[in-house]
């Protein structure tokens, strides 16, 4: 169970006025949950700009499901990753989802888990495949939604 | 099948050889195929900008699976989504993958599609739920990788 | 003078002790003092996601200064906003900084205010003039700093 | 002057008239124009990534000009960094530029360069100070705009 502390923070009314609005709008239940979630992003944010930081990441990506070898390209990556072979040793494939976009396009999300700089270096290799039309890497920092 | 067009661009030679040391580094197969990537980024960004435009999103949540009433809630809003309520009618949940992270830890990514617009205003409600601790919302144009 | 008002956020420990340390290395003076700037950022990205709000914005462009006719056009185009013309009447130019980076190339950084969807199609225009060789437009919003 | 190499590019018809669609509107005077600054922005963010490499940044503050002391200590910075003392001797500032915005608050663009490490470090030491609202680092890479 976490354990809660409470502290106190001083802001000007207008700028509280402007949050609550914000907040109200977003559908936040309280001030408390709003401000938690300011402060875990920007943690976030941080741990994920160092290369050795442990997170979890979404590999995104739009690919033509015609592309010969992309897809058994991706597997095989998946499974040496899964199975931590010397390349991608510090990055492991958690999971994937698929779906069918249209007649030529696939989305893949692949969910990968390690450091930052391996899982950057992964990412890159993946969307530089040729039929692999637009793509993204998320970052996510582990250990910071943990409450232990 | 895709019809290709073939288009000349000039570059000065630094430039050009520092964009092919990159494309290296990432493992692109040609220039082409790097430059395809940048376009369809670029016109995908663009798109994303724009409230009306149809696109294609990954919720991507992380989540404690404690949280009471939490997951009930995520899972009505996918199937009111998917059954086009009123409320979210031009968003569909398409899919959801689920990682479990540690003992308190979910990995939640939902993919939705729809308008640009309603996309955000589901993602803000999901992201500021009580007991959703970190989260981030992607999107990709639709129709940008789709060569007809 | 700003009003100041208190509230109280409960936190748990683990995750205040990693924003302490945080805070203490980008060496904020208090957890007030960073959680305001956190709630301001939240506030301003925002706001200048909305294209009819007001903001001020720094056009940040490298050019090449022998690029013919581009000073010429810039000075033009900073002129005619400033006298409030038909075309960009609802932005104006406060003022600009010139830095000689080398045989080539000059940074301009043109400060701009008025509606975001104005600025952002006046910074394309010029991002877009041949001689720009990098640019990027940044926004904050006006009204969050202000404490009246 | 700079030399320039013509390379040819393969794109299916349908991107290539979404892209040409986009860079009229934004005002682009050729493909090459446009590509160029892609292959740029790509080179240039590629770069700004690394912290040993060198950058040029705008380090945009919104800031109360009431806040005492927070001038002055702006102003040590810059001179401390200029002469190049021990603490901050990999960063220059070149200029700054300082905007009234309203009857508080100020705009102040800091022009450094340096490497982007150490620029990062002093820009948040600058962004953390008490009476700054308001933030961001711009960094460009250096030696991406320059045609040799």
């Amino acid at each position: 169970m976490a354990q809660l502390e409470r502290i106190g923070i001083s802001l000007d009314k207008k700028l509280l006025s402007m949050f609550d609005k914000l907040i109200t709008k977003q559908g936040y239940p309280s001030r408390s949950e709003a401000i938690r979630d300011l402060v875990r992003q920007q943690l976030s944010r941080e741990q994920v700009g160092d290369p050795k930081s442990q997170a979890v990441a979404a590999l995104f990506l739009v690919y033509d499901h015609h592309a010969t070898k992309l897809i058994e390209r991706l597997i095989r990556l998946q499974h040496s990753s899964t199975a931590g072979s010397h390349r991608t040793h510090a990055v492991h494939v958690i999971s994937s989802l698929h779906v069918h976009l249209d007649e030529h396009d696939c989305l893949e999300i692949i969910v990968l888990r390690g450091r930052v700089g391996e899982i950057n270096n992964i990412g890159e290799n993946i969307l530089s495949m040729k039929g692999v039309k637009l793509g993204r890497i998320n970052l996510v920092a582990m250990g910071i939604g943990s409450e232990s």
